[in-house]
């Protein structure tokens, strides 16, 4: 694939991305996507053959993604107490999508898995990149023993903002549930 | 509609109820609606005449479903803490079903409002319904001045368990964040 192929295929990665974000995996048709990369059918195929193609390379798009913003906060927050607090303020950074859409991770995971997708176990790994992260934070500040139940309950704490944040209409809830993990982080 | 009219209708929106939640509101078309049932489409039109008549259907017996479960539940356990812990319990008791579709109302309002669907408020009505219930629990029990927050947090914690119990394959997580909330309940 050269260079103007190697672009268009990651056009189209972004904006399946973002279609099945917002609109749900199962709402986003195969055309919608290659309607929406302005790409002309015949053409598209030589991408993608099925949605399922688009799904698989979305989920590598957004491992790497994830990987890569977990590697750039420990350059930027030297201290784990900071680096877990960045991780909450994920859902401050991105309020508005969460509002609208919930969580990224936690709608995708949860649509494939009521569709017994085949690669609902690659999206649930997205988790789990996360889960090793923050492991290694709480082990950081002395947690080693309950490292592995800690960096899982923050991960429910925000999934749960997420899911009632998008649910609900209160403007404060949001902000004072990461003041309370904030908090907690603090007195761990 | 005569009785056997009723109890058809009753019979659509409870199999209805079924397919939205294990296979999703999308992913579930009218007619799969009509074939599980077994009712003949040209007969079915005369109890239902879209998909989204059917989700205002169920919306309205879910609703009275869960008012009638709180009032059970107040007749059962005249203790509010006792109250507040039979909230956190479903959890355990649908643990398969959380586990394989997540919870009932926050996958369903996550699913409505990505799909902009005009009946999202009436979803997102149903946590209201478990609101006004908590928030009169911790009010019982001296916490008339945070019921509020305090009846969000716990919805929301509860939320954060469906998810994550429904992406990760932790036997463990589930069982320890239940009794994590029963001590908070405990303590309060």
């Amino acid at each position: 694939m050269g260079t103007k192929g190697e672009k268009n295929r990651k056009q189209i990665i972004s904006i399946a991305d973002n279609l099945f974000y917002e609109n749900g995996f199962e709402h986003t048709s195969f055309t919608d996507i290659a309607d929406a990369a302005g790409i002309a059918r015949g053409n598209f195929y030589y991408y993608f053959k099925t949605k399922d193609d688009i799904l698989s390379a979305v989920l590598d798009k957004r491992r790497s993604d994830i990987s890569l913003m977990l590697e750039l906060w420990e350059q930027e927050y030297p201290e784990p107490k900071a680096l877990l607090k960045n991780y909450i303020l994920m859902l401050v950074r991105s309020q508005n999508n969460v509002k609208s859409f919930g969580c990224p991770l936690g709608s995708l995971c949860l649509e494939l898995n009521r569709l017994h997708h085949v690669l609902q176990t690659d999206a649930s790994n997205m988790f789990d990149l996360f889960q090793v992260w923050l492991e290694k934070q709480f082990s950081a500040i002395g947690q080693a023993k309950d490292a592995n139940f800690l960096a899982m309950h923050l991960i429910g704490r925000c999934q749960g903002i997420s899911v009632l944040s998008s649910a609900s209409s209160s403007e404060e809830y949001l902000k004072r549930e990461v003041k309370l993990l904030e908090q907690w982080i603090n007195e761990l």
